[in-house]
């Protein structure tokens, strides 16, 4: 083999796979490859630095259990998962581009706190828990061409009136729900208005972030995750447009059309009937989905 | 914020960094954070691709213990950690150019095997344990101008006839030790002449391999670390030139100028004077240590 210098390993590294039978793990491996040894010669990384990265990745490793996956945390706050989420978004309007019809909801990261399997309420029920500020949240799901989905399931989660999700508490499910859209494709649910929080920073892409200089929190969301027959599954959030950190996301979600008024209601009757002793506020927002393109 | 686009995100992240106090750390996440979304980019990674990346790194840390380092052997394997030993060395040269003096030993990869605290032994022992085909190393140990260095520790270590290493095995340590060189600088011990083995291919790295289409065999060699006061560390191995593999070790580590005869003799008196009653092997291979450059 000829003597390899710092240039030539991340060729001879791809030139390995000429009995690959994949092409497209070929083609991702290669341009991997290509672009992690770019990286480490650009900056002429030390064996310390690396061996700090192999530990790094170790802990992250280590930190992934059920309810916590620390990987997927490092791709949020380094804005790889919106970056991922915004690529399959950019091949779906291109692929729409061509059929009448509005721009459908935008997509955002779907976060490490979906929990599958949440219980399924019907229409205008609270999942509130009591806690928090009182929130209805309404509107209608359709497609495109403006036609309603009716049966669309969606789910949604929150964390708590202090920012935390149920999962980062215990074993019990709260503040999130499954629901269905009515015949005329609306869906209503009672749940809390949301607040910032911060991304879990005891492990180590916390340490990471602290040391970037970079703080934790997102702004205040209601994640909303809708799936009908027919149509591609949308995950997305519904921002609350007063929060601080709309500008400076932690996870780099923030989607201009994902900013929703929440304007706040004095005690009386709600929109839904409901009759309310203690303020409250509502959340209006219409999803668009697109067509299923498989 | 302005709304991001695919082409904003890696921007975005990096202009996150504004506190970052460590200009370093900066340079190195800077260019980390852009040539990875570059890479993504330019596959255009779909979400369920990068779903399997983030389970291949979380099955990689969950692989980790204190006896196997899974992302150590993900970076030999994909050619990282021999381009951040071609760089270190690189950077010596450079600052070795000015002075006189032959090149230093070339070094390569330390691979998952070390294992610190080798039993020391005395010039000439046999740590071969009566296994494979004896082999007589021996050498002199000088700095690049040819001074002789004395005391410089001498770790080997290497895998048994059938390429498995004692950690790999148990908890008992084999085949692995520490000399001393002489006041001359001469080194000499017994072990066997090593086999080319496969790398660890029972984890994901493994399995990665096998759809890259690749084979995970390393040619045969004795791993040699050289530590003597005043001199860089060393962390070589010596190759035996009629193994397999040569020209496709699975982790890049091969040097040609560490590419060493075995001559075979027939039994009768070796040249360090042991009188050997079966056929052995000697292998002479001399190193060059760069003085310290802290």
């Amino acid at each position: 083999m000829a003597q390899l210098e710092v240039s030539d390993f991340a060729q001879a590294v791809i030139d390995r796979m000429g009995e690959c039978k994949d092409a497209r793990f070929k083609q991702v491996m290669t341009s991997l490859v290509k672009h992690a040894h770019a990286f480490m010669r650009e900056v002429d990384l030390t064996p310390d630095e690396w061996m700090a990265g192999i530990q790094f990745l170790t802990e992250t490793g280590k930190k992934c259990d059920e309810k916590r996956q620390e990987f997927i945390l490092l791709s949020d706050t380094l804005g790889i998962s919106m970056l991922i989420v915004a690529l399959a978004q950019a091949r779906g309007a291109k692929a729409l581009a061509e059929q009448p019809g509005e721009r459908p909801t935008e997509a955002t990261v779907q976060g490490p706190f979906f929990w599958p399997g949440a219980p399924q309420k019907e229409l205008g029920d609270d999942i509130g828990a009591g806690l928090g500020e009182p929130t209805l949240y309404h509107g209608r799901v359709t497609d495109t061409s403006g036609r309603p989905i009716a049966g669309c399931v969606v789910d949604v989660w929150s964390g708590d009136e202090g920012g935390l999700y149920d999962m980062q508490k215990g074993d019990e499910m709260s503040l999130r729900a499954q629901f269905r859209t009515d015949k005329d494709g609306n869906y209503r649910f009672w749940s809390i208005k949301p607040t910032y929080y911060p991304v879990p920073g005891d492990g180590p892409v916390g340490r990471m972030l602290d040391k970037m200089g970079r703080h934790l929190n997102r702004p205040g969301h209601m994640h909303m995750m809708l799936d009908a027959p027919g149509h591609e599954k949308l995950v997305t959030h519904i921002f609350v447009k007063d929060s601080p950190y709309l500008d400076s996301d932690a996870v780099f979600g923030v989607r201009n059309s994902l900013i929703v008024e929440f304007p706040k209601h004095a005690p009386g009757k709600a929109p839904d009937g409901r009759s309310m002793d203690k303020p409250f506020y509502t959340a209006k927002y219409d999803f668009r989905l697109v067509p299923s393109m498989r």
